[in-house]
């Protein structure tokens, strides 16, 4: 924390705000210029600046931020790469997570994963447990669900990756899924947070609506705290006072979390717009930008989903936008998918 | 739903946007004007306005808002006057929730106690679970300082009213408290949600830093709709672009809450400012505005709380600020507390 | 400036910074800690922090804001009080502008007038040339209606405010207004802030939709630097997501410019709400803030209304939220127009 | 505009809502549902639905957007294409435009066109007026800076894009300029807009920082009304609540522009997040997107530029990217300077 004082401070309120420091555990360093005096003030200790700055002839506290340890690259300096199975998040591969909304029923679940196989996607996608914002929406099939998506998964060798609402609801899902996905809402659920430091699958934390990059990584750091070290972070839009769309991508995130930590980044283009007619635009976008993977949303019939149908690409959309990231991906020395089953299949 | 086409938006286009509306089982209402057609889509039913806003023709689709019922004026005209003892609150009085932000000890929570009720506050506040957005702060005195709180309200015939964080805390919670809590971050867990429509104590439920007001009596719609019927809305500000104030306390969401639903709204000052310096003004416009109560933190000794002490008032600071909101009440036809304790207590 | 290197930068990286720093013009103050090197520089120079945060080894930089001078409390502790004629703005009173959103007609601006000089304004508000976004609205009528303004002003003993939207309309409004107004677009129009520096007038300065309280004051900075000290800032509601009001009224602002600033500063509760129905409520909540004035809309017949009626208040409604802010002022030691014509006029 | 009524509305209350409707010139339809009414109001004819709004009996109204005309794909379906010369914008090929933030000196403006020149850049960006928002910063070298940058776009083979700030400046710039450019802060000047409407140059129209995109496209249909139709769209970033980027560059106004309009999009990462080390990775994900363009800041010094210069990309920066979006552009089916005079000077 470094203070600064007023111009016209007096001598015994500079010696006030030091004593307080000191107080408070810190190391302090005392500039004393023309103008005024500034005070830096050092140490593992943590205080709230606020204290300070409501201090006689105190003009501003300046935060040292990074309130985040095991998140940030001064702590890990090289990429973090998370391995399931054969796949690996935070490569030179750029990962593809693709599948519906939620699972609605076993045709559904099975078409959506053979489509996206065909296309590269290389981890399976989808629902059981639906937080809604009515009361009075579809919900989710619960374990039911799970029970048909890692059977559509294990059929086409794809992971599983698949949302954790609450603490209550980690050890059934931790049974059929390889990643736990985080959502929006629950980015500063703390006893979650908690509670999926102590699992052994990798994590997917989606950025809060409004959180800050640096609340974020905070998020990240109550489950990296726990002891699991393999999470990735999501971004999927802030909210803004645009309402074209219904959230604003902000893409520029994918470069700033790359500067300031070694965790992975993915990018939900679907949530992130809300339309099916924007997701190939801002996926382009993601992967030119640097991100490590994307989460699309891809359903066989979307007009008549239990929910988000109007976010869902059509297969056919779907292949085109992962030929066209082919094409992107080299551009800044990555790849995706070279050599997907679908080519394959067609040559047979 | 209303569908407005564009103008130059074919017969089939129309047909086959109806077609679908149908399908969704909405009844239809159609105008064709010399410039283009609009179609209006009535019914109990709720669909995804984006599925029509991708069909071929549409120029956009309207909704139709209030997605909520139970929380409405359209539902209940009348306003909800909420009755805790003898403390009513959405009534004639505006009602003050004063103390520390967590308790710490019981030294603390008496002292704290004994200054807000002096000054003319009806409910105490203090928390026992503490959500902090870093993994390494305070984490509050779990039971055990429900137990100093709750004793400290007997012996001041104060209410008391706590933070529930998560179903699992609610039953503990519930044998101390008198009013529950949910926090801004919380606005939108709705498991917890669902399960506080089934206390049998009042919830106040705190505006998320990000949440339309809309959202937010959507939220309100959970617990009402599990048959819990005394929820109080708690503004306690937004995440905007200015960055002096921690948070901007929205003051025009009370005329506007008050428009759209019959129940009350309490405005916290302390959390939608972050510093002690501005509350009082703040709590002075809230009441100006028309709210039915104030949740103020106060704390004898802030430089030492444990947490949030800069935006913890002093006594002496809370007892100006009950003097001002006195003067302030009347000119809405309000009054808050006419005899404190204060002032009898002095005279003995 | 306060330059805060990483925990591992290289001595190396230290003197580069440092190097720069001096090149800028800079005097170093250089603290070395345990963790980490903070390197303090002062001086009159300004600098792009933005340059330092580039080099190698440099965690952040932290900026000592502050970039205006002539408007801060540093710069002059003591509040700025405002004289036109005889009335006083940054004083005991709270001074009411009232009037019509644009003159449109001498019935209608001499109604108006009547009507808010009856319950105690003090200045007239009304616009001659009209900022409208879109080419096809109604544009004002000009110097026609600075004449209609001014009539009805004289007749009523009001002083007049009116905007001036480019430098070329300066001495055209100066012969018939007694106060400039700047309109929200035009807060960082640094041609026309120039020009007005050089003007005899007092200016109100709005604050642009999403501009920062640092950059509102810095806007105010460019009229004080050409030496017009007559600046008086005016709050009018900043863009956030929340879209059911038009704007957000950051009622917050009013304490912090009054902790950052000497310049007086006004509330506009019509364009910060738009709706009628809300007006009177974010009246209260400004005066019991602690605002120096209001400025209000008020139209005898705004259904009719050329521009802006649906946040037009009726003269009767006016009347009553005068009634109410006389009860309301006292509570922070201020009073509005205790004696007003209307009562006299009455008692004839 | 579609007026919803309340579920309780009486008879009346509709019938005064029509009549209100009638008077304002629209053509009716009313829809009787069994649960409420819903009126349809058409007609050439535009009014506040505010005024309607506040009537009684009314839910809400809801307003059909685009107030703009000439701008929109309603009006006119095909992509405009601006040719200058043998530059064409908004075809197939992107365009990307670049250079120093302000003219400097000779050799700065010389070297900084035969560097851009060399990387594939088809327009040469240089200001000779500045807008800075504060008094105390260098404001421009005027005329004098516009031949210096004529001189080396001549030079070069390159086209001229600089910076109006006021009317006043027209005709000068008009003298050297090949396009004209309007600064965010300006989006809403309107007697600068009309102006440029008469214009024979093609002008680049940045978005206002909190401007939505119906209000950039309407500021867009002034300088068209105006009889210009020449007329790009830049988007440039917003503010948001994230404060680490200096703005959020909103990519997905891309799609979204070109969905609502006919007119090129160009997009500027430089002002986009203020940060020369965040440039190349917007740059990519603005065409991969699908910009028409970029507009870039480049300095052969940037440390010692005298305005802007941490956003300003070094030469080898800005050749490394376009040599990234020429692997990127043909994912979209389009091109960029395929044939650099770069690569054929250093077959020489």
């Amino acid at each position: 924390m470094v203070v600064v004082m007023q111009e016209r401070a007096t001598g015994e309120q500079v010696e006030r705000v030091i004593a307080q420091l000191v107080e408070m555990g810190f190391d302090i360093h005392r500039s004393t210029g023309a103008l005024r005096t500034v005070i830096g003030a050092v140490g593992r200790t943590s205080a709230d600046p606020r204290l300070i700055e409501l201090l006689d002839g105190v003009h501003e506290v300046l935060r040292i931020t990074e309130p985040y340890k095991l998140a940030s690259r001064t702590f890990k300096p090289e990429n973090t790469v998370i391995t399931v199975g054969d796949v690996r998040i935070g490569g030179d591969e750029v990962i593809v997570m693709a599948g519906p909304c939620s699972a609605e029923s076993a045709e559904q679940v099975e078409a959506a994963a053979a489509a996206v196989k065909r296309a590269g996607a290389k981890v399976l996608r989808g629902g059981a447990y639906k937080p809604r914002s009515s009361p009075y929406s579809f919900q989710g099939l619960g374990e039911e669900g799970l029970q048909l998506l890692r059977g559509a998964a294990d059929r086409h060798n794809l992971k599983l990756i698949s949302e954790v609402m609450e603490s209550g609801q980690i050890s059934t899902i931790e049974r059929y899924a390889d990643i736990l996905q985080v959502g929006a809402r629950n980015m500063q659920n703390y006893t979650l947070l908690r509670d999926l430091g102590k699992s052994r699958l990798p994590v997917m934390l989606k950025r809060g609506i409004s959180a800050t990059i640096e609340e974020w990584l905070l998020s990240a750091e109550y489950i990296l705290a726990g002891g699991n070290m393999n999470v990735m972070l999501c971004e999927r839009g802030i909210r803004t006072f645009e309402s074209y769309t219904r959230n604003t991508l902000d893409i520029s995130a994918i470069p700033v979390v790359q500067h300031l930590s070694h965790l992975p980044i993915i990018v939900d283009p679907s949530h992130g717009t809300g339309r099916r007619d924007k997701v190939a635009s801002m996926a382009r976008a993601a992967v030119a930008a640097g991100a490590d993977g994307l989460i699309i949303e891809v359903h066989c019939d979307p007009d008549h989903a239990m929910s988000d149908g109007a976010q869902s690409m059509y297969p056919a959309q779907f292949d085109r936008v992962m030929a066209e990231l082919r094409i992107i991906a080299p551009a800044i020395g990555r790849s995706i998918c070279l050599e997907p089953v679908a080519r394959r299949g067609w040559s047979r």
